[in-house]
């Protein structure tokens, strides 16, 4: 009895990894996400199971109790179990509740990282999360905590000179941007890149002020990456708003 | 001609994802870091030139320098060069200066991300850098900047709930510990992670009161990473100290 997390990584099925790829091929039974490119599924054998649990935000916090126990009837019923994510098991994946799940029951765990959103889908925009001069360090946090709140870290990494990078945060961009702008951060730039890596990929740039204007208009939306800071103006925009146009024209 | 910055991941050449290969059997150049595992070269063209570009910290600051217009000679000389570096090439990578000098010398630009250090090398010694109840969100910080200084962001950092990544930060540990003693957080865990993915990988585990004897006593050292923050416990310890056994008894 085994469980291996793999993580699926940011969107493009090109980006597994080899060892994610071996584990695929080796699983009696395959349990996948919402936000699992459906190529990745090519490499089950032929006679695997292939099990979706999508999960999406909102009906996010009701069904991981009921995946927990699946992972483990599937690994007592047919083995090697692989659980396979969007992005990294680890990174907001819940995974590593999921292998403690499944040790308690004496099932051997396995995890084998996945390209993160959380930079990845910022580089497929031109933005590297730090460099010289810029930015020395980055910060990664989640818009959907357990209490329904936004971390009060961000208060903090808002008075750094750390890139914040906000997942699953759109619904709470205009709170968001109202901590930057309370710090005065009214120009700090931010971009906002929806369906990262995959062909459809959008990214919009603005700032602070302008931010909630520019995802009304470009109707920008989930599955989103925010990324608040000064390598935001450093990303490549697929689409120019008349409010983010207004905002290159003052010098971003 | 072409720069592809391709990340090669942690260490495990088999954490290189399928994009990232594809880039190497396409290369005509491949320029290559000291971190990067010398198996990833076996997919390059018998007739590609590998090029060994290496650094490590100390001769640091002052090869960047030379590399940046050698990637400029090698694309104008033989077409497609591929990057390949340890880890992500947009964390801490200085990618973003390689790509922007290149591009500047009208060089057509792609970048394929690889598996960060900062949380795939926690991962493999069993700590997720969030989960539910004990971090909700995470900070990664260089302990080598541009003046030799660590970053200030690091006392912002060690005043929020995330949990806290240093890379590059061994020969500073006495000062990073000192930041969080400060704030009264002596008995925060603390991970350290000696050759992260690979076979030769160590791991200890103590508290910010003790983590500075644990490395003297074990001998854990570069290359490695800090974790920093309640879910270092969750680790899997691969060397057991004395001082480390006493911090296991208080209950740790």
């Amino acid at each position: 009895m085994k469980l291996t997390l793999v993580g699926a990584g940011p969107g493009d099925p090109e980006l597994i990894t080899l060892k994610g790829i071996k584990a695929l091929k080796q699983a009696d039974v395959v349990m996948y996400d919402a936000l699992v490119h459906p190529d990745l599924l090519d490499y089950c054998r032929p006679d695997a199971l292939k099990v979706y649990v999508g999960k999406r935000r909102g009906a996010y916090s009701c069904v991981q109790e009921e995946i927990n126990p699946l992972i483990v009837h599937y690994a007592q019923q047919y083995g090697h179990v692989v659980r396979l994510k969007g992005g990294d098991s680890f990174v907001f994946g819940r995974g590593y509740e999921e292998l403690d799940f499944a040790r308690r029951h004496g099932i051997d765990v396995d995890v084998v990282p996945g390209l993160s959103s959380s930079y990845a889908v910022p580089a497929s925009a031109g933005i590297p999360l730090t460099t010289r001069g810029l930015s020395e360090s980055f910060w990664v946090v989640t818009g959907t905590t357990k209490d329904g709140k936004f971390s009060q870290d961000l208060r903090l990494a808002a008075q750094s000179t750390a890139t914040v990078v906000i997942l699953m945060g759109m619904h709470k961009l205009p709170e968001i941007m109202d901590v930057f702008a309370a710090l005065g951060k009214n120009d700090t730039p931010v971009a906002i890149v929806q369906n990262g890596t995959l062909p459809e990929q959008q990214v919009v740039i603005g700032q602070v002020d302008t931010m909630v204007d520019v995802v009304a208009e470009t109707g920008v939306g989930n599955p989103a990456i925010i990324v608040i800071g000064e390598v935001a103006r450093l990303g490549n925009p697929t689409i120019l708003s008349a409010v983010q146009q207004a905002t290159f024209a003052t010098g971003l």
